[in-house]
């Protein structure tokens, strides 16, 4: 077949020419083709088959959750309180021995006191570009359009262009002149929803109803993203100051008892290995400290409907060991983890149903969520530090050896 | 329930404990409950349910892959050959847009003359950390160290430890000294398989049956891994030399012809884009030069079981645009790609089933497999560039505005 | 000598003394003792002799400055009018061909109109660090200090401790909790001076009479610096956003005529060079774009007595090149150059005098010398870069092997 | 006058003409012109004058060096002994109260059995890039050139184009192939010089003399220099790797009671300043983990005649601090420090004075040098990390207050 004449829709005749086309290649696999997918048809187009992923599920994680609240206009988060839960965790995976680490380090830490979580900010960004003959004009550009922000909010709010979401609140903008461009960094607030497609729907009714009717200095060319948005790519500009997603810090204090008794190992031992991993972070130019944070996110995203092309970016971690009087503090702070309980792959089943079991389905959850993700992190961490902290990391040998899994 | 009494096994009676504990939490949605989850038993402890992405399939893209073959025992990589080829990629997505703009991205390459695709090489590092009281210690064990990774890759060949893979074989040593810590970064190849599994248990094997029994300087401490071997966390290491995975790169000269037809842009519009994105890259601090890698690698990941908590890593990207006589030379590296066609999650249904539709499926697969990622990656690039660069980005704007999918 | 007993004041009997303990060892290198050291008596404990540095000067660049001032309470900067002007830019080195290279570029910029700078930004940070036992007293007392800039600027300005300085205005905070620490970025300005001695003297007043006063969450400790403040180490925050110095932007659009006349290569040979320069920097994890802007800016320090230990992190640039309708837009963006006209090594002669040559001595001279000094960098940026264009870089060799100067 | 009328050459005439058109511009301060120039008459073009920077004396530091040789043809360096010495060290600087902190962190240091001193690696890099039209002849190019370093090696031996230096010596070959270009990092030894100007000679005649007569794949352009080099930029290549001068360590425990006394803290708190330091520097984007290295390194480098424009690449620090049994370790690793004993400005009178002062003037002195500089390095840091330390890090501010020198 060539490409062109390729079926892109989602009609059950173009479904099943496009099995059909693709059944002899398959070698019988086609359990990837035996399932309804009618649920899917707006979720991709050339929607053809499934892909399947088993889910663990551990609990009841023992979290200290606080309640937020965005705070209008300036959508700074205030905590309206806190509670203590049991969660249970979805893991999709196929790593053996992930779910029985996390396990073991939630019950580490459930036996000092749980965790408690933080929300720290809460932001997505557009970072248009803006292209001028010189720098005189981007600068004086940038002057300009820095005092737009409350302006551009309120035009927003007016609903001047079909197709806009009121969900995406501007909530500041910042600007960086480098050569002859601005980067325009509009920072919104999404409700629940990750939102990049809000975002960029309403960033681009930004640059094309407001700036370029009313700059005084007009820009040669418009772009909706100059990449230095964060989306999909890890930055140091996000990793420190969050903006594209949750910023949210797990911690727990664990007691010298947990250590030793559910993680086999000592403070000691762990702070051994915190200093040998922080600095070997920063000789190899990670632009985090931790040791597996991905691993976690991972299979809560794909279990959860979240975009997995974001599983690198929200993993951007700074984890910390730090002996108090009461044992070992550890926390785990992710700067831009973005997740979602509306929108996008969340409102599918599976994802929902999973979304579910964490009371995380729908609007109003998406702190909730963020703070599962981050404890469930940090428990996973834990654990495998711990292993590695054992005498020449025995115990993360012993897990790789007996429970690898699918060699 | 409590935490500790949590069924962790995956017998029927365990699996079934665990779903009757959580379905009421899941209000109504039993499908996650509802597969057999018998072919997955190995895959993950505490296995309780699954999760389904949709797939979209585009195709075929056209592809001159290489015939690569590593030549012993330096580890290099021989191109045997280079052949073109249809190659049909499935992605495991919720993005509207997503497989559509793929597609439009490969078509303006098969106009063109198709993907051209190298592998340059082949390496995954297991860092381990030895600590000493000093740098004189941990220097005048780097000195040693440094001179017996022939001897070592002796000393695993000749299986001295049951549990050994002689799949990883050593290839190289580094070694640096920070602090009174020598890091040793054992650099292996491990066939068709990613490979995690196996180098942590070999290099468990060195560190105790070799180092600690031969090392003239004799450290305090061993630790497997001290944050230097580049797994699951970005870092410039791996993002410059590879060496956790596959380093690839898929190129294509654009005709004049094809950029204006299919990507409805032009080669100054992209050229104007590219200087823009690119020092905006450099301004947010990007290890990495790109649009959207991770897009099109988690749905190549998700579908064909990879570990996608390597979606982050995988995805560092260095794309350029430059133009030449024959219209626009895009390129697309991917320094680490981290990508199995054997073991993990590549041997369950659905994935397999995956792997097999890109031929990629078993042993002597894994450099095609890593290829067409890489060609699948840079399709999704061009387009996702070229709507960005046409006037205000107006067609990366409709993409989303029309094809958002699941708001 | 034992080093306890070695002299440190700078009574005549103690120079004398430490000049006598050396003379032996500097084999008749007596020039070094010759000087008249009474002028320099304040500058450093165990002052013994004189190290001289050679000076060329070149001009008259042809700049067109900004007039600027600082706008309060804010501190922003706004500019009041523009002049162009020919200034005479001294440069202390002993590299053979800087001067003559940096007067070449000048020559290109001053045929094709002259050169035009801007000052973005005028910040300088000290990061005080506040050690919690906790996340959950540290997310709480950031929130807290967060809210009292303004508050705590007033309090400055009431003088309430002995030896604060006036001319360090705390203009914002900012925070940054990691772990159990609170990070407060407190952003002054701070005259004509370079300042870090003042903003320490500040820093430290806010932290022990301000906020271990009144907190609600006292910390257990409390550091002046907690090394995120930028000073003299390269970071991405200070690249990025400034706040350790001026952040200033030179910029001059090439003619046809003056690269091909005066810098002997093209536009279209200098476009290669930044494509390959701007990709080689990222692949090499430069956190700048650029070829040299340390030679030039080493130079201006050490003839103007700024502070050497602050090149680095005055080097910190971004540079673009641009084709334009006029020709090649080329710009050089310094993120944190750290200049002062009054206070520390500005006040010695030498220092002092060469900084009257560019009409740059005293108060309110501080945004000009930024400016000349930002200038004089992308004269010599453009020249070498030329240099490198030419085929094989034949001119940049040229310059080496005729002027390499001292071998 | 005329920029294009400037006098550049260095004939009396030439340089008197300098000096009477700028001495109506310095108010006065003719001391700049008061000097003898011949001395310095091949240093820099247009020569007009020069800048004089007092220069503090402090010592004798307690170090034991390595004695290091480069071993033929791998360039690799060997230890042929150790030695203990006093060593005095020459710091140029106006900046109060660095000599004194220096001073006492040298003293804990001598307390607690004194400095050791390690050289780990010796390379100059010089980085080449060839641009071709497409990824396929890059690679293929690239796995021709790694084959060629012992042939260059011979070749530039054998001398065939005048000009060479037979000084620099040619090491090893890396390639970096991104887009159609293949950098090409050259790495070289250079004796006792610092290099630059030896090796850009060398590697334009591999380029133009070598390559582009026997590469298989000719380049359409040759580069010198493709910015991978690490030339006077940080980067994190040269920060992990070396390459771009000596890569040295300096090391000491300090005992608890050089600790208390001479510093006046503790060890925990010194360790607590590690770790919020540590984790600072990472959450600020620092490619290093140190305080203050480059305030010690622009002292020794102005006094020394070395190049200021390398202060910053020079400074490229990773420091620890790790309690061992007999107190607190702590290690400064230096990854390319750029220094030498012969060319350039060390030629110069003054510098060459300062070197003899530490018994580094000439050849066979590099190494040494590298050490000295390292552990002086190392003093400042100690000194300056526990007036940090202190409570609320009153001793730091007290030295800034006290010692701030010239306000």
């Amino acid at each position: 077949m060539e490409l062109r004449r390729w079926p892109r829709k989602n009609d059950p005749e173009s479904i099943r020419a496009r099995q059909d086309a693709l059944a002899p290649r398959l070698d019988g696999g086609g359990e990837v083709f035996s399932h309804d997918l009618a649920p899917f048809a707006q979720a991709t187009e050339a929607l053809t088959g499934v892909a399947l992923v088993p889910v663990a599920v551990v609990g009841p994680l023992d979290v200290e959750l606080g309640d937020y609240e965005l705070e209008e206009p300036e959508g700074g988060l205030a905590e309206r309180g806190r509670a203590q839960e049991g969660v249970y965790v979805p893991l999709a995976n196929t790593e053996g021995g992930l779910s029985i680490s996390l396990y073991r380090g939630a019950r580490a830490v459930g036996d000092s006191g749980g965790f408690r979580t933080y929300v720290l900010k809460d932001r997505i960004t557009r970072a248009s570009a803006f292209l001028f003959t010189d720098v005189a004009a981007a600068t004086s550009f940038a002057r300009w359009i820095e005092t737009q922000a409350a302006h551009m909010r309120a035009w927003l709010e007016g609903d001047p262009i079909p197709g806009l979401s009121r969900h995406a609140v501007l909530r500041e903008i910042e600007t960086h002149v480098v050569g002859p461009v601005c980067h325009v960094m509009y920072a919104f607030t999404t409700g629940d929803a990750c939102g990049m497609n809000m975002i960029t729907r309403n960033s681009y009714a930004l640059n094309q109803g407001y700036v370029l009717e009313r700059a005084p200095d007009r820009p040669r060319r418009a772009m909706l993203e100059g990449n230095m948005g964060g989306d999909k790519k890890i930055s140091h500009r996000y990793f420190e100051r969050g903006g594209h997603g949750k910023t949210v810090i797990a911690e727990c204090t664990l007691t010298e008892d947990a250590v030793r008794r559910v993680l086999k190992t000592t403070i000691d031992d762990l702070l051994e290995l915190a200093f040998v991993g922080t600095h070997g972070a920063v000789a190899s130019g990670m632009q985090s400290v931790a040791f597996t944070p991905a691993t976690a996110i991972a299979a809560l995203f794909t279990a959860t409907g979240q975009d997995i092309g974001m599983v690198g970016t929200s993993s951007m971690a700074h984890g910390t060991a730090h002996r108090v009087e009461k044992g070992l503090h550890v926390a785990m702070r992710l700067a831009s983890l973005e997740v979602a309980t509306v929108g996008g792959g969340t409102t599918l089943p599976y994802a929902r149903s999973w979304l579910r079991l964490m009371d995380c389905a729908g609007p109003g959850k998406v702190y909730r969520l963020a703070q599962i993700v981050a404890a469930a992190t940090l428990a996973l961490e834990i654990s495998a530090s711990a292993a590695m902290a054992t005498a020449g990391s025995e115990n993360f040998y012993r897990a790789h050896f007996e429970r690898g899994g699918l060699r």
